[in-house]
């Protein structure tokens, strides 16, 4: 038995985070698109501790799918997502819908220059604006003390930790840790596209992350090096093709070359026609 | 003696600001780029009567300045502001810096993908990407729930309209009507650059548009006649440059060839080297 607040509406929601706001709450919001897994359930777990009313939206946003991508396809399951989120103690589902958020003559968006040129950028190249956009209206509908994002999409937390600087925004991002199955594959709700077969191909994301952790461990220093045979390790895996591999500064994204200080490794790599990412920070010891 | 509180910080302002909405206060802001004249202060006065806290912003904007106009020269008297701003009963001035407001590394932009591709958009390509971003970002800095904006500019007032409603801004906008000299020159700090003989060709703006309004009383339905006519006036005033003429829908600013609704006339016409802008709604009576 659901006793959770689900509101569909722009004006309904933004007429509860007024009331909120002016009852002196911290509303802490979770941006989501849907079929919800436990990394999402440990996004909720983080804001139920930092605030007074956790929030989280369910949206899956056209404006980050490019054509040929995903958008009609990406795994929807409202009932057991309310369902969930009732459990992890969520005051409110926002569920917006998209004529709702983009009506016609719809035409600002929010885009960055530079952090977008890198990683997942190079092969979305409007993703990152479609995020930024979605996020920013998010923002303005639910007006959020406090906003939690997954590191699994290390990039897309970079983004919004610029936009929200760049563009004043008085909100605290908090970034969650990846989620992982017992087997190490980062949860992800593309996780359900794969077949069995993909699924074990699918390994090799974390297992190249565990080798160059390991590497780094044992005193490699040139990110080429590393490079390379991930590269290698992931090939080795059938219906595996590497979109990235890349070893970079975790504020900027920049490439780095010599690894002197903590980096951030980040790849995408499909499997089947799936696109997976994960990433992990290397820190080299002295 | 000035009473009025001056704030030149984003921390100072943004603690202002949650301090005024906890307190259930209405925050009026008139964003202006200071050098004040009588339209910007019939502006206060409409915020002045909307709300319980009137912010001004004072910033010359960098980002919607491109290279060679007149950011270096661009009037400044921000003791003479002060004094205005106190004698309309300003609450606060707002005068943040532009580094403090552009640091290193900044890169987030709103931008618009239609209104621009307009009138002043069309000779000043980044102008409004410059605007709708330093609007947002003192939005979220001064937390307004309503702003006064002038419809001499009357793009810019269609642009931020436009933002708000896509990017889900909980602020109302409204437009000050053009405030003109007794000879009829529409109010801007630009016009102190002009010399006496310019000034006196600056009035053809005006006397272009009391003649296209006359021409549509006159029932003259065609745009094309219109432009015509005014273009003739113009040019026969010494050291006149027009950059633009258009008749068009004022909401979506697309061209409008029959006159057959409320029109906006807009035009924008360099007198030497300064650049002045006005606009009147044409109505056409059946």
């Amino acid at each position: 038995m659901t006793v959770i607040d689900k509101i569909s509406t722009v004006s309904e929601m933004q007429a509860s985070a007024a009331d909120l706001i002016k009852k002196g709450k911290r509303i802490v919001l979770v941006p989501t698109m849907g079929y919800l897994h436990e990394g999402h359930l440990s996004l909720f777990k983080i804001g139920r501790r930092q605030g007074d009313c956790l929030i989280v939206s369910i949206f899956v946003n056209p404006a980050q799918f490019a054509p040929g991508e995903d958008l009609a396809t990406y795994p929807r399951d409202l009932k057991r997502d309310l369902a969930l989120a009732d459990r992890e103690q969520v005051d409110i589902v926002f569920t917006p819908d998209a004529q709702a958020l983009y009506p016609q003559h719809f035409q600002t968006y929010v885009s960055l220059e530079k952090l977008p040129e890198h990683l997942c950028g190079l092969s979305r190249p409007t993703f990152f604006k479609g995020v930024a956009t979605v996020v920013t209206k998010l923002f303005n509908i639910v007006r959020p003390h406090i906003a939690v994002f997954g590191e699994k999409d290390f990039q897309q937390l970079a983004v919004i930790r610029r936009m929200v600087r760049d563009l004043n925004m008085d909100i605290e991002i908090i970034g969650g840790p990846i989620i992982r199955e017992p087997d190490g594959l980062a949860m992800s709700s593309r996780n359900s596209y794969l077949t069995p077969d993909q699924r074990s191909s699918a390994l090799s994301l974390n297992q190249a992350l565990q080798k160059a952790r390991r590497m780094v461990e044992d005193g490699v220093r040139q990110s080429k090096q590393v490079i390379t045979a991930v590269t290698e390790l992931i090939r080795s895996n059938p219906e595996t093709r590497i979109d990235y591999i890349a070893i970079c500064d975790p504020e900027t994204l920049d490439d780095i070359n010599t690894m002197d200080r903590p980096v951030l490794m980040a790849l995408a790599v499909y499997v089947g026609n799936t696109r997976l990412i994960d990433n992990s920070i290397l820190v080299p010891e002295n």
